[in-house]
């Protein structure tokens, strides 16, 4: 990385963060892509979950959802990933501190800015993780929908590169029913499909 | 891929909608990353700029963005390019026919989407190539300062390795200014910092 100066004041700390959270790009998810395979990561995920946000939004439990806010949950939901990783979402032995990492690398990387937007964007991805308002909500249906479409689209990749059975799947993911009944009655019914087709096993 | 049944009904088109997209994870492009070097691909930078719209909304010359509307245009102005490519924004001879590829492109991409979506998404990416909104203008300078960033902070890797000096980098980005001062002032201080640092070659 060069030297070149960002400045210390305002411009340049937000400067400064937006040089930070190139990181994301670097972070790996298990999913797969569905054309090359290859692991997705986290900032590329971020943006579908964006694309997935504008496109689904009228299916949200909520009647007045606040689309803005869900969007800015999504844009950050994963920066505290830069340092405490990805979590792979069966993985409980991991996820018995997930949150505790979490936290700590929220400190760091949202403390980067200026106070008021350190608050804003905290705020942000605390009420994200506190899942009580249908934005909340809504934003976490997102995130679950989307790998779940993409391990159904390569053929359960990562599913079954895991030996995840469809028992499981359900039972970690039901959450996407609280902020939208219609995504995951549909979701529903694609797993149902899934394990006939042989993409996903049953229980075992 | 997998032949999983996604439904020929709205819902169902929507999802096809986030299958499609997916391949803008694969479309690469000049820029490098910060840390690995390796090159960005679509979908990271639109993710990039949606977190510089939320961080840098404050800076944009109109005192009454709608940045919601900033978001769509980033979340989409690229999506064309998953048909027409990534054109280099400094290979002229590739751009004398870029905007007819690229709305043969969103012809075919936002037809995927029911009738109602096809002609929000399609107002969306006419609005951000037509510049005349404060809230495309703005679109515009984040989708050129993020570039510029990523090259500074990469000791100027992609405008070396295609021999793009100071003055051509200027002439193609000044247009920052118009969606705000503030960003494109900062960016000509580090892009003349840059030239003494050796980061950019001067004018030949």
């Amino acid at each position: 990385m060069t030297n070149i100066p960002l400045g210390a004041d305002r411009l340049g700390r937000q400067i400064a963060f937006m040089v930070e959270v190139d990181k994301l790009k670097e972070v790996f998810r298990q999913t797969k892509l569905i054309n090359s395979h290859r692991q997705e990561n986290d900032a590329e995920h971020s943006w579908h979950l964006c694309l997935t946000v504008i496109l689904l939004a009228e299916y949200a439990n909520s009647p007045d959802l606040d689309v803005l806010r869900v969007l800015k949950m999504v844009i950050l939901h994963d920066l505290v990933e830069i340092d405490a990783g990805d979590t792979f979402a069966y993985d409980t032995a991991r996820m018995v501190d997930q949150h505790e990492r979490e936290a700590r690398a929220a400190d760091r990387i949202f403390g980067m800015l200026p106070d008021d937007q350190t608050a804003e964007f905290r705020a942000c991805w605390d009420e994200f993780e506190a899942q009580e308002t249908p934005e909340a909500q809504f934003a976490l249906s997102c995130d679950r929908f989307q790998p779940m479409l993409l391990n159904l689209m390569t053929d359960g990749a990562s599913w079954k590169e895991h030996g995840i059975t469809h028992d499981r799947v359900v039972a970690r993911n039901g959450c996407v029913e609280k902020g939208s009944k219609p995504m995951w009655e549909r979701m529903f019914a694609m797993l149902e499909e899934a394990v006939k087709l042989g993409i996903v096993a049953p229980r075992p």
